[in-house]
Parts: C-alpha cells; sequence; structure tokens
C-alpha cells in the first residue's frame, strides 16, 4: 500500500468511527411531517421521488392537489401502474388567475382539506402528500391554526409531506424536516418553455 | 357580484394577462442540464420524481448511481414496475468512509461514468439520472473538464439530471437549471433515525 493509500485508509476510519458514533445516535421511529419551500424547482418533484419510494416499499399513499388543476399530468398516468396502493385527488381548479373567482378558489381548498382528512384518518395510507397546501394557507383559503394543529395530531406512523412557497412559520415550527428549495438558474429565464415530461 | 370580488376578478385578469404574455415568450425545447445540489434533503429525491414523471410520458429513462452501494432501496424495487422502460446501474461501492480504499472508488466511479457515457449514446433514452456525480467531481474522482464538456455535447433531446451536494461551477455554468436544496430543519438532528420508504 502506497502512503497516500495508507493515509486515505486511516482518515476513513477515523471517519467512520464518527459516522458510526452518529447512526447509533439516532433510534427514533416516527411518522414525519416533512415540508418542501422555497422558490426553487423541485416542492412537488422530490415530493413525487417519495411517493416512488414509498410504494417501492408496499406503502398505500394519498396524493392531494390543493391548487393544480385537471389537466394530464406525466405523474398521474406513471402512479397508475401501482393500481389501489395510490389515491390522487386533484382538487384545484387551476391557478387563482386562472379561476378569477376566489370564493370557487376557497370552496375547492375546503374541499380538498375534507379529502385530505379522510385519507389520514384511513389506517392503510402512510405517506399523503398534500400538494400546494402552503398556497391555500398563504391566501388564507383555509384556517392555518386549525390545519397546523391537524397535522401535529396525525397518527405516529403516518408520514405527511406539505409543498408550495412560503410555508408558515407555524407549519416550519410542527415540522421535522423542512428543504428550501432554491433558484440557483432557471432555463425559463432563458427563453425555455415548460416541457412534457419535466414539467408536467 | 360583491365589491371584494369584482377586485379579486380584476386583479386576476390583469395577472393573467402578465402570465399569459410570460409563457408566450418561451418557445424554446430543449434537453436540459438540471443540477440538484445543496445540503437540504430532496436531491435525489426529485430525480426520482422527474423520473416518475418521464416514466409515466412513456420514455425510457437511465439512472447511474456514482457512490451509493447495492444496497435495497425502495425506489430501485418501485421502477420494477416500469420493465425495460428503465435502465438502472447502482455502481458505487459505498461512502468513502465505507470503503476505505482511494483506488477501489476511483475505479467505481470511472467505470459509472462508462457506463454513463453508453446511455447517451443510447437515442432511445431521453432521461438521464447521473446520482452522487457531484462526489465523484468533488473528489476528484473524475476529470471535470472532460465530464462537462460531455454533458455540454449531450444530444438536443436528452436530459440529464446531476445531484449531489458541493456542484462545481463549471457545472452550473452548463447547466439550464440548478436548485439548491437548503437544510432549514433536519429530523436527524432531533435523533429520529433514517427509516425504510422516507430515506431508502
Amino acid at each position: 500500500m502506497t502512503d497516500d493509500a495508507a493515509r486515505h485508509r486511516e482518515k476513513m476510519e477515523k471517519r467512520k468511527a464518527v459516522q458510526d458514533a452518529e447512526v447509533a445516535g439516532k433510534t427514533l421511529e416516527k411518522g414525519l411531517l416533512i415540508v418542501h419551500t422555497g422558490p426553487g424547482k423541485g416542492k412537488t418533484t422530490a415530493a413525487l421521488g417519495l411517493m416512488l419510494r414509498a410504494l417501492g416499499r408496499g406503502w398505500r399513499v394519498g396524493m392531494v392537489q390543493f391548487i393544480k388543476g385537471g389537466w394530464e399530468t406525466g405523474e398521474r398516468k406513471a402512479v397508475a401502474a401501482f393500481g389501489p396502493q395510490v389515491t390522487w385527488h386533484t382538487l384545484g381548479e387551476g391557478f387563482t388567475w386562472e379561476t378569477q373567482d376566489k370564493a370557487r378558489d376557497i370552496a375547492a381548498c375546503r374541499h380538498a382539506w375534507e379529502v385530505a382528512l379522510g385519507l389520514m384518518a384511513d389506517e392503510g395510507v402512510r405517506l399523503l402528500v398534500l400538494d400546494e397546501l402552503n398556497i391555500a394557507l398563504r391566501y388564507e383559503y383555509l384556517d392555518l391554526a386549525e390545519v397546523v394543529a391537524t397535522l401535529r395530531a396525525r397518527r405516529p406512523d403516518l408520514h405527511v409531506v406539505v409543498t408550495g412557497r412560503n410555508a408558515k412559520p407555524a407549519l416550519i415550527e410542527a415540522a421535522d424536516l423542512v428543504t428550501e428549495m432554491g433558484s440557483v438558474k432557471h432555463h425559463f429565464a432563458a427563453g425555455v418553455k415548460a416541457q412534457e415530461g419535466i414539467e408536467f
């Protein structure tokens, strides 16, 4: 073995000891409240990735989309491969500037929340994605205190993922894991359009 | 209609005009070079979400994992549902502190890069994920200039997603879309372990 290789091995042995101790110190298992927020891309997409991983473990998963309207998406077509493992509700009516009707937007969000409550009560569901719930909270279409209290009181084995920009501080406070997606560079700025298979 | 509803509609009509003009200004279609970096969670997971969306569109997709070893993951089990649409190579041997052998790590990364080149040349593949390639570049296990030049010269219809912390500036410069995942709050800090169905 060369000196360099020996030094590398020694350094990595020490690092492994540190890593092993860290892993050994983490023993809790619990259903997580996960928030994906921030202006960058990947909030809903990372929730879809979690869904894929959970499906591979044989879990039943739920999706409630609070804002997005019923246009066809690749993700919805893809999850059809998993049959009854997936319950998917697209209950938004599109962006606020599409509907132009605040009362209708509020009614759609409240209906979506009722559906989410039903999935939270369904003990077969292990992962629930509440897509763009942060938008509904930001516009005060739902009561923040009620939503946060309900999420805090979820079943101990239920993982919930909330997506959308501008997550409320009370939600972040209640969450176990919060990732902020930051936009470093965006192809829309270079005139590239939203493309099938990438954006939807 | 109430005054409030009328004001809302008027505001949203203006916003829709702005949005429509923005969308109309984006006309390019191209295969994107996408980078998911930063210390937060969701880098690989968002790549998996893109893969799910692409699979729903009937695309063939490829995955090359540069660092992760061959342990069983939910995502790998899940994509089996899509049969020959997915080509998945887990070619890492685990973290550097697990192998403790730099020469072996370098050989594994170089082999993974050769496999990636093969998938880039396969015209049936529309989306290719190079998972943790940033780690291989950071440790200089691969030549940065060669990797960036190859990615820049990709087929015009091929989308490539590169994941991993500490993306190199030359890669960011070449990319169309870069998202930085920031860690706002992490459950590991509260003693929660990595759990099946969520972390793997």
